[in-house]
């Protein structure tokens, strides 16, 4: 494979044993657990160059480069993340963190519970994203990093970023959420749910503990990515990307796939069932669910907000339907209510939420000019 | 029970065997078939007064009244249809038809195939909008009318009023068509999919051949009828209805119900899976894929809609992103384009694609005066 222009090149996964007991949310003390991570570029002598970046529901800590020269795709932020990239890695020494509950090498379901010697399966807590900015911290810390130059992530990661602002507010000088929302509305858990109930019902999940029968619950799994992917796109991208196009020259009159949607659905549903973990899909929704800095609109959300010591970029996009513009303005506003330095941009895209993966050149001018006056405000 | 204000009372269903055959859209054809169906009022001496109400995707022939005057629920459409009600019994004589391949009385996937003796299961045809027409007009001739005075219908019978006047331009005088679209698109196709691969990937499916066994794909056709009312409510409305309110205190943080708009699918998807035949819910969704006069854009729709006959009401509601306005204003269009006389009401409302089947009063309303008129105009 000949050199990549911009590319981070070839990475190597991490991991971190953190060996302090980590209190959950759900009251489950954790007493060790394993994260891992990936980092690209160098930390500078000052260590004030680091910027963590947080992965969203099917995410994790390999952002940018490649395994191998083989290695047919690199990381999942590759167009965002490298030398000379708007994350510039020549600037910048940027943290991928796969999160606690994740199926990717961080501990998790998957993973042999210490007490049992047995996979964590059913017993494994719920998480929270409370929880997972506390392990980050552990990863900070454990790096060398007493402040973050910034925490960036899209859709759950962008929650992630804003959340760290409110948890750890002397610890990052900039929060950059992308495609987020202070929490989810009625109809984002309903999706959550259905994707729930479609794994929890399949009658290989038995609870959530499959991994000895060597038998996944691959249908519900595949169903809930099926109906995530309808979620991440807009229905005029979708329009203009397969339309009514049929894969005949006629109908069939059968329940074979007839539609080119339908193809790009099963495929997209097949290749998530046979790489990604059930139970984590589940928490990962859970937490979605259950973030909600307002408690339940027991504060308003510019309360929680007091403390913020961190500057913002907020960005959306008009044809995410997912977590809206609306949604957005929302934390925009409650940040001017604390009189907290905010950028926002409300991008013009129609892809959806999954704008926030592309490669846009507005999209990324912007992110790359935030990024550069970064390093001067230092 | 008391005796209802404006109610049709107690009404039994009819059965209409057809020896006619009728040949399928799929090719298939059909040697005999019954279809069920309830009348409401009387047809006049001149046999002018009939209107034909066409079910949408869970809907049957069951419109209005009771059973018994122990029947706790009345017809499915009992706000709009009875005596001094906008569409009023004492003027026309209503017919609710269940369509064939349905699962309340018509011939479909659990009657029994006369050939083989046994339920048809999977080899039940795919039926469309088209069949559909066909077969209710041989109703129609049966009922000894010859032309009726309108077809109704929401959603997917909105489809089948507009197509009534495609098909038989000469046998219906309006046809009025709410919530409707003049096909589906890549997002609406993707909904269903995930639905029908909900069922079809359910173990207890059998590949439509489950009656014998006793057992029934429940799960997935609960996971099917979740995920539709997601899309049959706004998300204002699920937002005013539920919004992040939990069933407990406090977050319970397992994987139990926790918000109740959790509680309300899970009811939804459990009472459906119970009553309804997942061998119909499948071939319901593919008649509403299927559905487009014009043919994959090989005809515009206002060159399928040269020879119409009848006038038109078209009513669509703005929080309705199933078949949002801008889907009826095509129809609209098309409609002008070829002078046809066409009346549309965009309505204000918050309950999305639901609201067809709501008793809001400028809507009722208008079907009220609309019906009125088309009484004068006789």
């Amino acid at each position: 494979m000949m050199k990549e222009k911009n590319s981070v090149g070839i990475v190597k996964p991490q991991i971190f044993v953190c060996k302090n007991p980590l209190q959950l949310d759900s009251g489950v003390m954790l007493n060790e657990y394993e994260l891992t991570y990936e980092t690209y570029g160098k930390l500078n002598t000052k260590r004030d160059n680091a910027v963590l970046v947080c992965h969203a529901l099917s995410g994790n800590h390999h952002l940018a480069g490649r395994y191998s020269n083989q290695d047919k795709h690199p990381g999942w932020w590759d167009s965002l993340i490298g030398p000379n990239k708007p994350l510039d890695t020549n600037k910048f020494f940027v943290i991928g963190v796969n999160n606690l509950g994740g199926s990717h090498g961080s501990t998790g379901p998957k993973s042999i519970n210490p007490k049992t010697k047995k996979a964590w399966g059913s017993k494994f807590p719920i998480v929270t994203i409370q929880d997972w900015v506390n392990s980050q911290n552990e990863l900070i810390k454990f790096l060398g990093i007493s402040q973050l130059a910034g925490v960036l992530g899209g859709s759950l990661g962008g929650m992630q970023a804003m959340q760290w602002s409110i948890q750890y507010p002397d610890k990052l000088k900039h929060s950059i959420v992308i495609a987020a929302a202070p929490n989810l509305t009625a109809q984002n858990i309903a999706f959550n749910q259905v994707a729930r109930q479609a794994i929890v019902t399949d009658s290989d999940f038995n609870k959530g503990d499959y991994y000895k029968s060597g038998v996944t619950p691959r249908a519900g799994l595949r169903i809930a990515r099926m109906l995530g992917h309808i979620t991440y796109l807009s229905d005029d991208v979708m329009g203009a990307k397969f339309g009514r196009r049929i894969k005949n020259s006629n109908y069939q009159y059968n329940l074979d796939t007839e539609f080119e949607i339908e193809s790009y659905l099963n495929y997209q549903g097949d290749k998530f069932a046979n790489e990604f973990d059930a139970n984590t899909y589940i928490r990962m929704t859970k937490a979605l669910d259950y973030y909600d800095p307002t408690k339940g609109n027991k504060k308003k959300l510019s309360t929680v907000f007091k403390g913020i010591q961190s500057k913002f970029l907020i960005i959306s996009f008009t044809s995410d339907w997912r977590f809206s513009p609306k949604r957005s303005r929302e934390i925009v506003k409650a940040l001017l209510d604390n009189n907290i330095n905010v950028s926002y941009a409300e991008l013009t895209a129609s892809s959806g939420h999954d704008a926030f993966l592309m490669s846009d050149e507005k999209y990324h001018n912007i992110l790359r000019s935030y990024f550069q006056r970064m390093l001067g405000a230092k």
